[in-house]
């Protein structure tokens, strides 16, 4: 059993609630957020149920939820979420493309980037400073000197910025830059990091790990959601399985059955699931079929010369394809491309 | 390198091919399909190109591939091959809509599924007379008794009927009665399977084994190719990973991938992928936007008191959807819904 | 429910034993084996419970088994079994050492793959006179000729011959030349290949599929188990992962569970599960360390010169250091190594 | 390109280094460890060998490495490597018995486990205070009063301590009362731990990731070496396939394998791996006979209470076997159960 305090529920009304429950013989345990508190139990959860504790002062909701995400479930709260980015919807009704480089090598780059993006119908920019790779002899980022890039690349075309966090004590740093965080899959089970970000009070984004199944990584959500923070759009990235003819193999039933179990927005990342260029179109557009709620695609000026993943990476003559695609599937499911956010503001 | 004989060749040319290749140190072996004859050529591959056997009589066409499916490959045959199935046409251009029944059941209930199928659109018709059981104790089909089924709904329906065939020595008696014949992905490298369609003068539709990467489903094919038959159309229908949400993993990546190395057609089963009738639509509109050739697609008059694979056949009600679908999607990519047989001939 | 028929029960008591259970509403398939029938009842198993089937003329055992897999659970039979081969036997208390060429190439080579198997301490001959090969062009076995070659080496050495078949229709030609059949990875669901190994008379080799859980394994078993044949060996050889390092990845876990779950022996193949010769001493201690009922190994006079899968033969060399591990090992856990059949006869 | 600095050598000279680099077009970075500074140069590989590097004040070596985990590779430390921790070996010629509980729960429970531990021929105690869990609701683990209590534990039974780190930040903590760090399964790409635990000064036992490759796991123990730290001890604990029958797939060829790429030792983890009782001792048999150098077994004085694994605990009973395997199988292949720490003291 989980119980959400109201926004402005004071510490004495949260400590009220901790006492009647030991009382009771459970045992309370709080999480502090940005915007809320949780209380989590355990303990005789029939017994919980008979203690009024929906009455106490300070308190918004009590659920009780039979999987074991509780508060990113759609037990209690079937509605899906939109999760607004510097004004950005990603959610149901729209479409929203996030772009831009993998890496952060340089302001030019980066900037030529963002504008190919743009051009593309994207409204959010990506693109890594911190960059977590398998050998510690690969680039590793620039880190804050590429959050900066970034900054300036956002004032520059007016879109909000996504951006990787690998640590957790790098948290705050990120946050003052970034307008959404990203959580990669290798770190999907880092929980000191998820629950770092979700004391952030900014939105993240939480990739799949390469071999989780879909309750974990509604798990790994769930420690974010616990800090109280569920602004958390999931992005489905390729799983790790036996064919190693594509980098990795998208599974693209993730984002129904997803969006099934968790109210939040799930989203597609074809350029790492799939690795190859020739292969980010054909994903997007099943992607956008399928009703994923939005794609996150790498684009570089001169993939050749890239410092990660350039193999991937789209260059400007797939530019058109993508931004008729993009404005012409969503429109098939009931969806519209979501406007960038110079035109939202 | 492989030697394809002229639809005409005589054993005589066939013979002296094998006989020049034999004085130059190699040795060749023949598979003698229905409509053409293939030799294969082992040893010495740059001496064979110095013996002129592109100009022997009867010789066809010498092929020189530096991949392991020699027949099947996009190397010499560059533009993608379109099958005809009792005249419906799976390929580039078109999406072929294949429906029916997991299992033929009864008169009634296939001849019901059957115009379901039809009126969402499907242009063949499928239905299982043979099914393959991970139990002995499950039901294992009606065997020719459902193929007769099968026969007499094609006469009342006008649609051509795609069949499993399970054991080699079955081959000529369903050849009989279906119009394609399908090899199930438990017997994807039932070698002994492969070669008998190989040699049934009938298109053959191939899945995908649960765990075959893609270069061997492609040798499969090229098993069935090798004895003359290429009238093969690839059927990609989940994959075993470690996530058992979904019954398989639908691998949505390898219709562009395996597209890009054959030339020979490649459709999606939504319904063996997903397992879960919910799944079904989202999938197939995925599959179309991906680029599939075609779908192929359980329904059931009454799913709860189906005999096989019940929750995965979609209802009535989900027919309006999918017809709407299959006419919306493909033009999105430039194909149209492919006719049935009935308005083809 | 699964009536096992007596050995010298009529077919007039097993139509009586199908007919009661007629009546009480069910239906009954019959599978007569070599030594015995086994007739499958479907329908309301309480009720069948009530019909005193126990107690009828010509039935041997009424069998009510929870798990699907019947005659090959220890849930009605918890002592593990003995098979026997040509007088050699595989279970527990023993610990059996199969060896010999991966394919029967000529006279000479078998005879001297079959004499260093020998010198090793193996009590059966392996060899493989069909072998399924992924791709059309590659060696396909010699046939029967190679079958010829290997009853010629049974008789010089002494040793039972264990080999390979691929269809169903040469069982009857294999099972005049071998002592075991084997049905390889690729068949463990090739459904109607398991039924003629299943009436065929003499022990059968089940090797698990690359991507079979263990159930379908025993699954498969059970298709054999049902034609009257319990000669049933299970072979763990490598399961199709992720990991790409060796050629597929040992589930050495497999041998306890399946040994908990069926009373059947269960050996291990460290050849093919690793692929690589300095792989096969250690995996086969492990092997023994875990408690297989027996080993299946690989060994060429010339690996180099092999016409399939060299890399993984142990050569001459090696067979010391063998020798002494299947005769150390065994001990250990309370087994012996099983003699060689020309010293049990 | 890898130079490894003299432990005494200067700032001056290791700046001096790479200054060289950098006049030759190269670039240089440098990772200080506590015993050790290492220069890792990325460039003209062929350029460097004719700088004279080897001859530097400073340099102690200077490794051309072609696989791309450089440090942990055997190509140029062919000597397989012994580890101690507080004074008890890791490595070849032994084979190291680590167990204890999974979670520290109170001082009796796990003061009774590590004399379970001790009985049983451990030389080593493991227990977990930070506890990384799928679920944020789950036991997480007493944290520093854990470490505490095993820092109590060790006083009583000499027993050196091995315990899981899961953050970062909590390194130097955890290293205050630890005799050897661990890192666990889902962190293994967590490269801030990695990094941080390189700059520890104690000894790091790395779990294999649930889906890394050997490759992957290697270059993850790269990152701790290039911090400087090379006393890492790799521990296989079972991989993710299709099949669940067991809570993870033990690879054991992953053990010869590694050992056959690292000069680090390989330990197994048969409690987590198999999931179950009944599995570790065979597991543990297999592991000591495929040449692993250790083995990390949970141990609970009454599992049913336990916080966190219960299932997969041994108890009193499968001591007396467990203690007399361990005597018993490492001679086998010429090693010895390393000794209690109080005894090598």
């Amino acid at each position: 059993m989980v119980i959400v305090m109201a926004p402005g529920a004071s510490d004495e009304e949260t400590d009220a609630v901790v006492s009647i429950v030991a009382k009771a013989g459970g045992s309370a345990f709080i999480s502090r957020g940005v915007s809320r508190t949780i209380v989590g139990l355990v303990g005789d959860i029939d017994r919980f149920q008979t203690l009024g504790l929906d009455g106490k002062p300070g308190v918004a909701e009590v659920l009780r939820v039979s999987v074991p995400y509780k508060l990113v479930s759609r037990e209690n709260h079937p509605t899906r979420s939109v999760i607004r980015v510097g004004g950005v919807p990603i959610g149901p009704g729209t479409m929203t493309l996030i772009a831009g480089p993998c890496a952060v090598e340089t302001p030019q780059q980066t900037l030529a980037a963002a504008r190919m993006a743009q051009r593309a119908g994207a409204a959010l920019l990506r693109g890594g400073a911190y960059k977590p790779r398998t050998s510690p002899y690969a680039f590793q980022g620039l880190g804050e000197d590429g959050l900066r890039i970034l900054a300036d690349v956002r004032e520059a075309v007016g879109m909000p910025v996504v951006t990787e966090v690998v640590d957790a004590h790098d948290v705050p740093l990120v946050s003052r830059y970034a307008d959404m965080l990203q959580v990669g899959t290798r770190n999907m089970q880092n929980f000191a990091l998820l629950q770092a970000v979700g004391g952030c009070g900014k939105p993240v984004l939480l990739k799949r790990g390469l071999n989780a199944t879909i309750e974990e990584w509604l798990m790994a959500a769930e420690y974010v959601a616990q800090r109280g923070n569920l602004d958390i759009v999931l992005c489905e990235r390729g799983i790790r399985t036996f064919d190693t003819t594509t980098r990795n193999t998208l599974d693209i039933s993730a984002v129904p059955v997803a969006q099934g179990l968790t109210h939040l927005p799930v989203i597609i990342d074809p350029s790492h699931s799939g690795g190859r260029r020739e292969l980010v179109l054909p994903l997007s557009r099943a992607a956008m079929a399928v009703g994923a709620d939005g794609l996150i695609i790498d684009v570089h000026p001169a993939p050749e010369e890239a410092l990660c993943d350039g193999p991937q990476a789209l260059v400007a003559d797939d530019l058109a394809e993508l931004a008729h695609a993009v404005r012409a599937f969503p429109p098939m499911i009931g969806r519209q491309l979501a406007a960038a956010a110079s035109l939202v503001a």
